[in-house]
């Protein structure tokens, strides 16, 4: 907080924002789930007299366990539909991933699930305090929302719609791990499917549709082989549907996954793809399936290999800097955290990304030479990992 | 991350802005200070071969040691101007804050000191690892730069300004510490002038100028006798310049310090002010300094009287927890680090407010009728502290 920059964001952000017509975030909605206090007997959730309501999506009500689909009950629930099929496809691979990790750590994830009154919802798992993992989480949601006709027409081309807001439909799956051992990479995965439904003041205009995703690695020490056998998984299974997609989507993690005011990456990447409709759907689904499949064998290794590994006292306040680096990226510059945390989505489940524990020390540069300073370069200066 | 947040807002910020011709995170300026690497041996600061350049604000130079001024040489040099008087005014009580806290710690402060070649710099004291705080940081900086046509007009009443950007100075002190013990709260305060020079384009119209700053607590468990120690202390300030400040401010310090997506404050406040020029700058230079007087009486107390408390692990962990929101409001909300961030400021300096560590436990709720649930309930709904 430099006096200086505190002034003068107060002007920009405080003033300019009124003139140029923007809601300054003072006027944001919080989430409501936040509010929420939850007793140790059960999974009742009881509301604060405090409550603010969250603007853009629902209130979350906890459930007692997982539905068999968070879709809306009815014609959306058809199998034959992507929206059902994504959902079948992220709720098989969070069952399958959080199984090969509990197998790894000998612990097991604690699950929430909830629904909105509206339709959608989610199922959190987390396991916290293992063995082998500091925390990992790994959320399945749906979501039906109201999104702006500017946006529709930015995602359609600039064609149709009217003035009204237009429904929109998103399914996904979001995971972050972080291992204790300071020689075991914390990695994340997150992939997604959004339609939209026609404009209701202009039913003849179409129906905007994409996927989305990436698997991204963050070692707070750099293996070689390591980073090579995640980014090698993660190619092959790019390349079963285009030898393009590794390259172009390498690239793009390394320029997404960039804390800017460092001027430097939270990790060694891996791959990032959005706005992906240039191909049949059912074609995007397989290419999404097999990326979600990939993440057991790209990763689960490496954390084998090194979750006995020895460390010293220095190297675990490296380890704890780096996740400080990775609060920086989450809540900086997330899209999906800082879109989150504006709209009210339910926050423990967004900020299930966060680690269990973070360090900002004053002013720390790694001496020339070390394997921290070996890191560093890494980040700042993205690598080729395969030959 | 949940998927749904995560899949929407990579649509609305990477879609919406550009329909809206907003310039998206991903093309911000980064800071170029970030990417320095400082041999322990010395000052001297190298860059890297992928330095960044800041847009707005320029890279800063390190010095050997603090100048006599930071202003620029020259008439803006002079005694009798604000400028001068201000800086005066905020290293007087840099120096007299680092004093009081450098004789309850018994550690010393390091000191780092900038400039930037068109002019301005800064002083940062830093004491890390201290008996009693774990992160204890006070900056001072003068900042010469250039805001848009809109904001000028936004500052002055819709008056003048043509299509250049308008040069601003502004000078402050800023200022976070963080104590060892969990019964000892952490202190936040920040004081600054701001000017505009007229337009090139349209030398008639005004110059801008203000006055902000606030003093606001930061506790993980609440004594009662303590905060309103606190807020008398800076209420007894107030009532010498304005009976309706102290009133008016705490409020508005209620209001900012606000962690939206969790619906708690960071903790139980103090006073906040801005954008103040309704009074000649003489008297509002007085109430700044006597501001900035009040933050030894009012905190170093607290501190004193419970830095050697006994403590739980439990309550060490809710004390990380708290520290866990003040990254999440200082990263998400306050205006002077996401204004920082996005434009190249001294980025050690504008992070120096992070704790040294914090924690991020899932899902995890203060039992009813504990002393967490009460601080809790302190930062959901605001006290009146003064009878």
């Amino acid at each position: 907080m430099a006096a200086n920059t505190m002034h003068a964001s107060s002007f920009t952000t405080n003033k300019m924002n009124n003139v140029l017509g923007r809601s300054s975030r003072r006027g944001a909605p919080s989430s409501s789930s936040c509010l929420s206090v939850r007793s140790s007997r059960n999974n009742k959730v009881k509301k604060s007299s405090t409550m603010i309501k969250a603007a853009m999506i629902e209130e979350e009500v906890a459930l007692d366990e997982a539905p068999l689909t968070l879709l809306r009950p009815g014609g959306e629930g058809d199998a034959n539909e992507m929206r059902a099929k994504f959902e079948k496809m992220v709720r098989q691979a969070q069952n399958d991933i959080c199984k090969a990790v509990e197998e790894l750590d000998g612990g097991k994830f604690h699950e929430d699930a909830w629904e909105r009154p509206g339709g959608g919802g989610g199922i959190s798992r987390v396991l916290q305090g293992g063995k082998v993992f500091e925390k990992a989480g790994i959320n399945v949601s749906v979501v039906y929302g109201q999104m702006p006709p500017e946006a529709y027409r930015a995602a359609t081309g600039g064609q149709g719609a009217g003035t009204e807001t237009i429904p929109f439909f998103a399914a996904g799956i979001s995971s972050v791990m972080h291992p204790i051992n300071p020689m075991a990479p914390t990695v994340h995965f997150n992939y997604r499917y959004f339609e939209t439904d026609s404009p209701r003041d202009d039913p003849g205009a179409p129906r905007a549709w994409w996927f989305g995703g990436g698997t991204d690695l963050t070692p707070s020490y750099i293996f070689h082989e390591d980073v090579a056998h995640f980014h090698g998984t993660l190619k092959g299974a790019c390349d079963k549907h285009d030898p393009e997609y590794y390259p172009r989507f390498k690239q793009w993690a390394d320029d997404y996954f960039m804390i800017k005011h460092r001027g430097e990456r939270r990790g060694v990447g891996g791959v990032f793809f959005d706005d992906m409709n240039d191909r049949p759907k059912e074609e995007l689904l397989a290419f999404a399936t097999d990326m979600a499949q990939a993440v057991v064998p790209a990763y689960i290794p490496l954390v084998d290999k090194h979750k006995d590994d020895s460390f010293t006292q220095e190297e675990k306040e490296w380890q704890q800097m780096r996740r400080g680096r990775y609060v920086e990226f989450n809540l900086v510059y997330d899209r999906g955290t800082t879109f989150g945390l504006k709209t009210g989505g339910r926050i423990e489940s967004i900020l299930m990304s966060l680690p269990l524990t973070a360090r900002w020390q004053y002013d720390m540069h790694p001496k020339e030479g070390s394997r921290e300073a070996d890191a560093l370069d890494a980040f700042m200066n993205p690598r080729t990992w395969l030959a």
